[in-house]
């Protein structure tokens, strides 16, 4: 046994409980949190009364006391509430700030491993839905690739199907959220519920977190909606005072650090929940009856690739798709169309998205793009490039012929291309 | 003779005439507008009063007379007004749908070809300074590559060098524009004016075109502030009531059509312009004495690599110099990170930025962040990526150890780094 849990045993500490520390003359006081896996082994981590959690290391010689035994929240533990009145949600953990922890060896934030924990981070969900929660893996989200976005749709459909949940919601790393949020999008049909993937720009344990009203809110949104999509909910402005309700397929991370990171871009919000009120503002898919459905065959042998001036011809590789990010309307330089010519001609699917982020592609505008289109390259609308990304991986692993493709990828699958630019 | 010219020399029309065309029953009017290099040689283009021009492919029974002769056109043409009284600049034509033509054979547009008609096209400038204009070259500029922007910056100093211009306008495609915007912020030393690129999103054969108020305003800026910096002027809304003054280093296109396409990021402009009045909104370089130095000297072995979910190890090339463009805070996925490490070690300079486009990279605060400076990736604060690409090239050019490359990547040298976020 640790010199850690041997003196917890010894006061008899535990979870919860409110407790100080003595070592070399110094007091720390506060709430003894989990241990977490990451942390060495006789780190005790406490959180102070400002919300910050700090982690002391232990000897034989450190004296622990117990202040006050954390009661209240043992018996909320002990029984999870199930009320037959309400709709049951599940939440699906996959890590990300929204469940982190902070590794003290290294003062960097890790992910937490307990969907239980994340529930009740925010207990008042109780009085919106019962909880399923379980944990599908553990990532921070620049770690997720195209088999866990399969895993998870998988995940998905069977909480709707075996469980009959009114909706799922699932926590995830804020990184690569939308390229979940579009994967999902495309392989998940006749959604019987919402989809929620819900996250946190600033962890837990800091106090301008906001990971509680986005996991609230994400619950409201999954047990009192009538949507059928996969959507995002983030903050909606750097206070507390909304969130926003994306469609998957038509929102990204537009800052590193703010805590409405989050757009939608080319498209009004599908929504917004202020106070506990949901307020639904456009147009959206509603819950279908019977299965939901998984079509998650992706072809992964497809790459972005961002032009800039002095982009070589070998700096474009063989592949089975390629997604560009070209510059305005669409354009890259014309001594590249050789190049992409030569890849079309070889069975490379090619289209086109812009850098600018916000827009429309029209590439019958400038002589290069009408070259460009010429050869083959496949205008991707208002797309966004990394949903654009998502959608090629999906549809050449769902057609072969060239022009099934090009019909796939200029038809409207699941809300990614709009009828017309909101701000043309 | 082409049949065009000499019907039209029959009837002694000249470019600036109000004409009506008469073919097959059908009669055009509208003003006579310079033939075009790109146009089928038979084709009359005609400027009609709604602001379109279109193109009328004439033959021996097409019928031509003149309604009115464009004299006051002609007369201005003749003398280029010069008043000792007022400041000069230089036009110097680089391109760009700013100086555009249709090209009626496609219905495409390109690039125009007389940096006079350039000035011309916005008489009014003559009211505010002198005017000298020539063409540099004439590209799309998607097209454009270092070595036009060495060239520019060459040419950009021999103005103010040679010919004590108080500033010099380049009219450019948007495509590209922030790019070479970020490379003359780097070539060019101790400025004595500014030098302000100017595009357009409309052409100016359009009703709605902003090359008239983007090119007035312009001009306005290079001949009467005291900038002493490479800024891009570019509306800012989307009616004509005020353009904006934004630094080259910290502008990015960020909408394929909308005219106020251009915006400043992680900073405020440096300024608007609203009817014919600058104001100037933070600090900015004040002009230099003395001679502008060219310090050109790039490595074009550089690329800009966008990460994305199920990114291969064998996806990033072996170069001098790569730019990352990372989720969220400056992260790539863990498997990347041996062989950016390979890479590293064998003398890559390697850089992070954010496709979140705004905010800062901090690769402090997750694991995978601190993993990847502890191989030596060098995180760019808040630069743009395409700006970080430049200036990597100029660095790279400039210093071979790696702790002054590192040094120089993360020092201020032309206003890349700012040094806070303006929206934290």
């Amino acid at each position: 046994m640790s010199i850690r849990k041997e003196i917890l045993e010894r006061v008899g500490a535990k979870e919860g409980d409110v407790i100080r520390i003595k070592k070399k003359g110094k007091t720390y006081e506060g709430i003894l949190m989990p241990h977490h896996e990451f942390s060495d082994e006789n780190i005790v981590t406490i959180k102070l009364k400002n919300g910050y959690n700090i982690g002391v290391e232990v000897n034989r010689d450190t004296e622990i006391e117990i202040l006050e035994k954390g009661e209240e929240k043992e018996r909320l533990k002990a029984s999870v509430p199930f009320d037959p009145e309400k709709k049951t949600i599940s939440i699906l953990g996959t890590g990300g700030t929204i469940a982190c922890y902070v590794d003290y060896r290294t003062g960097a934030v890790h992910p937490a491993y307990s969907a239980d924990d994340l529930a009740f981070s925010a207990p008042e969900i109780f009085d919106v839905c019962n909880v399923r929660a379980r944990i599908v893996y553990q990532l921070l989200s620049e770690n997720m690739e195209v088999d866990h976005w399969r895993r998870l749709a998988r995940e998905i459909a069977k909480e709707f199907n075996g469980n009959a949940v009114s909706g799922v919601v699932v926590p995830h790393g804020t990184d690569t959220m939308s390229y979940t949020a579009a994967a999902l999008s495309f392989m998940l049909k006749n959604l019987t519920g919402p989809v929620v993937l819900v996250g946190a720009q600033r962890s837990s344990d800091r106090p301008s977190s906001d990971a509680y009203q986005n996991l609230l809110d994400a619950a409201l949104v999954a047990s009192k909606t009538d949507i059928g999509e996969v959507v995002v909910l983030m903050h909606g402005e750097s206070s507390d005072s909304y969130t926003v309700i994306h469609r998957g397929t038509k929102v990204r991370k537009m800052h590193t650090s703010r805590r409405d990171a989050f757009k939608s871009i080319n498209v009004p919000p599908l929504g917004i929940v202020s106070n506990g009120e949901i307020k639904l503002l456009q147009g959206y898919r509603k819950r279908e009856e019977g299965e939901v459905l998984v079509d998650d065959k992706m072809e992964k042998d497809v790459s972005i690739m961002y032009f800039y001036p002095g982009m070589e011809p070998d700096d474009i590789p063989r592949k089975k798709g390629i997604v560009l990010m070209g510059t305005g309307l669409g354009h890259v330089s014309s001594r590249l169309i050789p190049r992409l010519k030569e890849l079309i001609d070889d069975g490379t699917t090619i289209v086109m998205t812009s850098q600018c982020i916000y827009g429309r592609v029209n590439m019958n505008v400038y002589s290069t793009g009408r070259d460009l289109l010429k050869i083959g390259v496949i205008p991707c609308e208002d797309m966004l490039p990394e949903v654009a990304y998502v959608k090629l991986m999906w549809v050449l692993a769902h057609a072969t012929d060239m022009e099934e493709i090009k019909r796939l990828m200029l038809t409207n699958l699941a809300g990614e291309i709009s009828e017309r630019s909101y701000f043309a």
